[in-house]
């Protein structure tokens, strides 16, 4: 938690559940991103969080954007982004979503299969398009299955078909996961697309441009690499794969640039326990799964926790959310513990929050509203 | 499907993804319900879905309401339900939220727990209240796992203090899991609450209710039992448990009432594969898991899917959601097939998705809006 989170959170006591971001972190991370990898272009993942604040400082920043929807595209316009600074980064659009952005002007798409490269060739022609490619998400805590991305060969002959359809064949993107906190899973998608590369340019197509996607990781409640270590790995791997005729650098930050950047604050609903000899405790929150905290699906994310109470004597404990859906519940199988005196009524703040939580929030469920936001 | 949401979705053809419910359906659902268990007071679970022409009408029906939280009792008083007609069902409550209640005239709150207790006793003074029990949910599509409800022991103990505070010790409630498909969960459910009401008895309290809670199965892919049959079931049980000196019985159906009367149409985005080999084929709809089928995760609840090609030769798929998220899969295990000429722009629709589906939805996950809503 920032200086700045901290003082508006004593200070303001803001009603529960809400978010409070600095936008200033928000800014650290885009200069500590930038650092570890100056070759690269930073398109921010709207995704993470989409809060104008957030965007409006990153144009400041000459930050691009990738955007999942028609809906983000015009979030970005909005808050003052170029279009030739926004890629449509969803492989999945619907063609009248891919109209749109190319009459204001977006020249960057997304594909990952044959149906998807014709819609772009009859309503965005002559844009840059590249291709994702499968590739490993071992190590990562938010891994990716095969919802997006096809087989390298399939990517081989969609560029050459780009090419043939009047689109400009830019470039191989890929994810490695979310929350990622392994480099080799970088290096060997980095060695995959450089093959690939080389593949194409003899088969006449020159690819110009690597994404390599997002993935860059946050301190939950257990350390990761840093984010030095992790660009020193990837430009390794770069040059191992394409000598000094490096091409373009893209990148998809999301969570690494506003995650830390936040801090959601509730209210302890209920203590409580389900025998009188049950060592562990319920800890109920006014916020929970469908209020925004989504990625504890599973426990995936594991958040880190601080308590009024933070010090004194600890046990374990179950958190669920407010809602009347067993499947409400964030933790039950990671060994939480939470000090013993924690009541009804105490303030709890999650840590590193600041990024996939609004927007995840249900617009209602049980009748709660979605959190509120406080940029700072 | 019914007749009336048939000619609707025709002759309108709405913008997807929408919901339309068939508001007559739902009446004729209370209808059913009530004479499968005539001896029993229906309170309508309106997390299910708590749209206004839903509530209105089952108050004309003189339905009774169980809210999860101070926000759905106030839907139903602006709704015209009378505030004696309402449970506040969720064991788990601010206590703000219980003295608002209170003070809105309601006098029916659900608790599992001493802290809960103490917080009703002081906030909602001379109320009813009821206990909920943990019992087994075998046969559950969408178990509810411990997070509500107390071992049968501390249940007793609460009952007598509930006395001794001040409150009306009303009656025991339980809930077999929601889309349950076997009627011998409820069977041993009532069991082990007539143990509790002799227990107690004998103790100097006398409970006067049971509430069964919900869970009653709307067909989805699969056959489910009648509702006459578990009606049977559950007053063989009662009859057993109680002989003639039946308590009053309280019902608390949600899915029931609603799931079969509304249907959710979609748009298909694409349809691709990931390698030219692979014999499944991926479907991207413009609505998944955080656009409101929140209860598909897991595959848990398998809804049955109509297009314009039924009929025709099918192949097998995997069937996705429009966002970047990997976890906005619906199904990838579950055997799903459809027709080999579905393309994007087709209109798909999912039957009996009346319950559990617009509140679930994200506020803006991705950019998308929530689906539009149509009550007919």
């Amino acid at each position: 938690m920032t200086p700045k989170v901290s003082r508006f959170l004593h200070d303001v006591a803001p009603a529960t559940p809400c978010l409070v971001v600095d936008v200033d972190r928000v800014a650290e991370n885009y200069a500590r991103l930038k650092a570890a990898l100056p070759l690269a272009r930073i398109y921010y993942a709207v995704k993470a969080n989409p809060a104008a604040p957030i965007l409006s400082r990153l144009v400041d920043l000459d930050s691009c954007f990738d955007a999942a929807s028609l809906e983000e595209v015009n979030l970005c316009l909005a808050n003052g982004a170029r279009p030739e600074a926004i890629s449509f980064g969803n492989t999945v659009k619907k063609e009248s979503a891919i109209k749109a952005a190319y009459d204001a002007g977006v020249r960057m798409f997304a594909f990952d299969s044959e149906p998807e490269l014709r819609k772009l060739a009859r309503s965005a022609p002559g844009s840059k398009v590249y291709c994702r490619i499968l590739v490993g998400n071992v190590g990562a805590e938010w891994p990716l299955s095969k919802k997006f991305g096809c087989e390298v060969e399939m990517a081989r002959e969609l560029m050459v078909l780009a090419g043939e359809l009047g689109l400009d064949p830019f470039g191989i993107s890929f994810h490695v996961g979310s929350q990622q906190t392994r480099t080799d899973a970088y290096e060997a998608a980095i060695a995959k697309v450089g093959l690939l590369f080389t593949d194409l340019k003899n088969a006449g197509v020159n690819l110009r441009m690597i994404n390599i996607g997002g993935g860059y990781p946050v301190r939950y409640r257990s350390e990761v690499p840093e984010i030095g270590a992790i660009g020193d790995a990837i430009m390794g791997a770069m040059v191992e794969a394409f000598g000094n005729a490096l091409p373009e650098m893209v990148v998809e930050p999301g969570r690494f640039i506003v995650g830390d950047a936040g801090v959601v604050s509730s209210e302890v609903v209920l203590v409580s326990q389900k025998g009188k000899d049950d060592p562990v405790r319920w800890v109920y929150l006014d916020i929970g799964r469908f209020g925004g905290l989504a990625e504890t699906e599973g426990e995936a994310i594991k958040y880190a926790f601080r308590t009024p109470h933070d010090g004194g004597a600890e046990g374990p404990v179950t958190i669920a959310g407010p809602t009347c859906d067993s499947t409400d519940t964030l933790y039950e199988k990671s060994n939480y513990r939470l000090p013993l005196a924690l009541d009804s009524g105490d303030r709890v703040e999650l840590l590193a929050t600041g990024a996939y939580v609004t927007t995840y929030a249900s617009q209602g469920f049980n009748g709660f509203a979605p959190l509120a936001e406080h940029y700072i």
